[in-house]
């Protein structure tokens, strides 16, 4: 399986950790230790491990199934750092999205996610295009 | 000099080039070749150099010098990737931060610069924060 590959499979688990709003399979696409960032739209980035699963244990069970979507994913690969771009539709709200994986053993883990607002998708992205869509590869 | 000091470089000089609206030096900052991202706040990402400089020809036409202040730097390396979360303040506006330096040759060029905005800066993190006060390292 090629890295790119992986971080994609370790990307979408991300997003159906999210969608399905199952905390346990979110604490498992995050590293287990280290410094970690996840900055949710409007929010103050949270860099602790603690603080992270917290936010997502408030995020997860307030919404219950989330209608969360990851459009145009874009995977870079940087030696043992994963880089993927790509937008969020979450009802009415477009996002842009900045997520890091890092290789730890043989898995990518999630250390860094970033979603701010956009006011719109750039032409040519659709909100409702299938989930399944596949990346493209920057490299 | 240790890595962590020259992506602090790289992402001071990204910072310079932008209050002093030098738009020569902000082509400096930026890799000169390869899928790069640029999100200003609102706007949807860009990635072609093409677009990320016309961006910042605008951007930094329209302002002259620009009130931009990078608080909170956190820098980590990952083999040939520096990233630095940050928050930004311009007048009254607060965003959260990433960026992302690839190591081309002897320097740290920017990659990726993502700045979404946030409502308020976290309690401690001060707007008028000495633009020299040093940053922690994240590793």
């Amino acid at each position: 399986m090629s890295e790119n590959i992986a971080i994609q499979f370790a990307n979408e688990a991300f997003y159906e950790a999210f969608a399905n709003a199952d905390l346990a399979a979110m604490v498992e696409v995050w590293a287990p230790e280290g410094p970690l960032f996840c900055c949710h739209p409007g929010w103050p980035p949270l860099t602790s491990r603690d603080e992270v699963m917290a936010s997502w244990g408030r995020i997860l069970a307030a919404g219950g199934a989330m209608p969360i979507r990851c459009l145009s994913p874009e995977i870079g690969v940087f030696g043992g750092v994963g880089l993927v771009t790509c937008y969020e539709s979450l009802g009415k709200h477009r996002f842009a999205v900045t997520n890091l994986f890092a290789k730890i053993g043989p898995r990518w883990r999630m250390i860094h996610h970033h979603a701010g607002p956009i006011a719109a998708l750039p032409g040519g992205i659709e909100a409702d295009e299938p989930a399944g869509s596949g990346p493209r590869s920057r490299h």
